[in-house]
């Protein structure tokens, strides 16, 4: 069956589609390095029309489909089965628009947020969204997996710089949603629906993104904060001050020594305080002076050190940056969660204790877009007694099961993919489940649109399940 | 059948059901005065499980329910039916709370706008969404409507300010999403899907909302503008200027001379002169005098006052707030359109020529929250031949077919409601239809809530229409 597929794909779209050895390794698997897996294909189409034909196709063959971008993904979201086409949006990168009376830009879906970035940059413009991957990660895969970054805390998620889209439905149908305004009640606002489903709804071929105002003089600030409320204490000032706060990165003790011993680097602040947080902040530097100064002398901070240059801006932001280090210096069981912004800190503490409760020595580090509500965390597996598959779940277990008791998401910005489909009950109630199953069954009867992906559980209608 | 329900529901619920003579006269209509109508009862719950109930009955009957909140929607989206039961939230209004760590604050779906306001005030915080039915409209209808107002060109829509929600489905089945975090991306986020959606998907029962800072110094200035062209350089400019932009409403030369005579007020800048913008901004006056001192120079805008006062500040808000006195001067067929704001200018210009083309003489104002793609235009039927729906309907017909023309949106923030339902094919292509009557179909399949708003036709399964 499936294998009719292929043949039928490869008769209406010729060199679009490459299967077995002609496959790409890069097809087979994602940032995440789960097992990797080669496809039976893969459809490289240069048209929306190309990927509406191999949707119908899919479709009617009743054959699995895997959207792919620029596979940086950490949620194993794009990673393929054997029995499954890969869909891949990389060659889909026409000609990007740029309209400055309503700063907004029409991107197709391949093209990488760098080159979205450049693209605003010239048009004297700024596409806000930035994450590590810029260079390889794909407009459509942002959208796709809501992507986060670092100036969340000013400019919100990519779900809030998506205006419009367009979407190949699982049967083919192109949904074209590619408003531009900002105000647009005219019946359901069908993007959403695709924003953040992980190419379980729909493939992403196009869309118009909001763009931001070029950055004026910005400031980089690293601050010693005495405990968690005083993190609290100085997220609310820097907020309320009139500046505008682009990033407001929290850094625990252990997360700073550990940076700055792996740099070489001689502390910008001393070592062994309780917390450290790195802002960066467009606006009068003289406001920013006045706030650090009523923040030290109302003890929520104890020092502080404000960039007087690029290079030193550069220099605080490599201490953050270590975290690009953590493959090759750690085993690292990494988390990407969120939980309310006052109860991060005992969350933290609590989290550590039971950690070291259950495996004494164990080594952790904490730090996370705080601004945004999102704690990262990461534990390094070299530091258990085990380092095996269970001691992994045993600690993913006692994390997620602790986030999910506190109300947090087991997913902030990562989205849910393969890896933490188990753990989804932790954040989404059995009603929730549900609905998702029925919207899912809704768009995709089928279940040919990235199957296994979120859920485990099979699309349904929600009457089914009354 | 219908009777057998109210009766399931007084035994249920008692007192939270009103029914025939009991039924207050509010409940027949809203703000646009479309044709009263008695429902057949009228649920007031005092609780999410109330409305659970209810729902479950309703459901179980197959009787339509009308959710009601302050009932000032100005698309007839809560205008109940004879045989329907409307369901009030306006007695659902239990404890607010404010998270000032996280910058959230939780409120019930019968909570008004200003009352919600002034919570987040007292802790020193600002709920961002301001609109003239403030007294009277309520957080749950603001939520179903996604409403828009004065200040969306700096903090968006409602659906922006909404992290969490509970939602009631057509079965009674309760759905707690009340997250509270910026970033969540565990699972679809199908609070998206009950936004905006006017009651056809859900009943919102309770909220969790995002606040903003305090509002500091803030400058109010009314600028002439030499052609629409400076106006959207205007708006750059003060985009990328460093001050945050709160509003931009923008009044052509015929609204402002009516406005100014209406009011007996001294133009505060000639009348006769082509646009005029009204900006309220919040940060340093010597900047925002030197970006209007530039945009002179560079013969942008003609002219510029900058209220010195709060008492000034306010006398300029009044021209604005003309818009008051249309029901009481005028015949007023209003539109509330999004258009891509570089060709509003050009856009409004025909709809002028078209109009007195076929009306000869006809009176229109056009104004509107440029900054948002917003404009609203108002014709006075007084003003045509015949003031009758017959010229009614060719008025709509001919407005609605331009904004889809250009790739409008027919309904910026109010809604479609009832009142344009007819016209929902200019903004939304037949493949969106069948998608929203998908969605409907799979939280509703019984089509009980809200029937016939927004669309005329039947809630069914996508792959019945392949």
């Amino acid at each position: 069956m499936s294998e009719d597929c292929v043949s039928a794909l490869q008769a209406s779209l010729g060199a679009a589609v490459l299967s077995g050895d002609a496959i790409p390794e890069r097809h087979y698997s994602d940032a995440t390095g789960h097992a990797p897996c080669r496809p039976l294909a893969v459809i490289r189409p240069i048209s929306t029309e190309q990927v509406s034909t191999a949707m119908r196709l899919c479709h009617a063959h009743r054959c699995p489909v895997i959207p792919q971008g620029g596979m940086t993904g950490l949620a194993g979201g794009a990673v393929p089965t054997s029995n499954s086409i890969a869909l891949s949006l990389e060659r889909l990168t026409g000609a990007t628009e740029v309209d400055t009376a309503a700063g907004t830009l029409t991107a197709w879906a391949g093209m990488t947020l760098e080159a979205t970035q450049h693209a605003a940059e010239s048009a004297g413009l700024r596409y806000p969204v930035d994450l590590g991957a810029r260079g390889s990660c794909q407009i459509g895969g942002n959208i796709a997996t809501n992507a986060g970054g670092h100036a969340v805390v000013r400019h919100g998620m990519t779900r809030d710089q998506v205006l419009g889209l367009e979407v190949v439905l699982a049967d083919g149908r192109v949904l074209n949603l590619m408003n531009s305004m900002i105000k647009n009640n005219a019946g359901y606002d069908l993007k959403q629906h695709f924003i953040g489903s992980e190419g379980t709804l729909g493939v992403i071929t196009r869309a118009v993104l909001r763009l931001a105002p070029a950055l004026g003089d910005t400031h980089t600030v690293l601050c010693a904060a005495v405990d968690y409320a005083g993190v609290v204490k100085l997220l609310r000032r820097l907020r309320g001050s009139g500046l505008s706060l682009e990033a407001f990165e929290v850094m625990w003790q252990d997360f700073y020594a550990m940076s700055c011993n792996w740099s070489a680097m001689a502390p910008p602040l001393d070592a062994g305080l309780p917390l450290y947080v790195l802002c960066e902040l467009e606006g009068d530097e003289s406001r920013l002076q006045g706030i650090l100064e009523l923040s030290m002398a109302e003890r929520e901070i104890s020092d502080a050190v404000v960039a007087g240059s690029k290079a030193q801006a550069r220099q605080l932001w490599k201490i953050r940056e270590a975290t690009a280090e953590f493959p090759s210096r750690l085993a690292p069981i990494n988390f990407d969660i969120s939980l309310p912004i006052g109860i991060i800190g005992e969350f933290a503490a609590a989290i550590c204790e039971s950690l070291n409760e259950r495996w004494p020595g164990c080594r952790s580090a904490f730090f996370g877009h705080i601004g945004d509500s999102n704690l990262h965390l990461t534990v390094d597996a070299n530091s258990l007694p085990v380092n095996d598959a269970a001691a992994h779940h045993a600690i993913e277990s006692l994390v997620y099961g602790l986030v999910g008791k506190r109300g947090g998401s087991i997913s902030a910005e990562h989205g849910i993919g393969l890896l933490k489909r188990e753990f989804l009950r932790h954040s989404v109630t059995d009603e929730s489940l549900t609905v998702m199953r029925a919207i899912k069954h809704a768009l995709d009867p089928r279940g040919i649109l990235n199957p296994g992906k979120i859920f485990t559980s099979e699309p349904i209608a929600m009457s089914a399940l009354a």
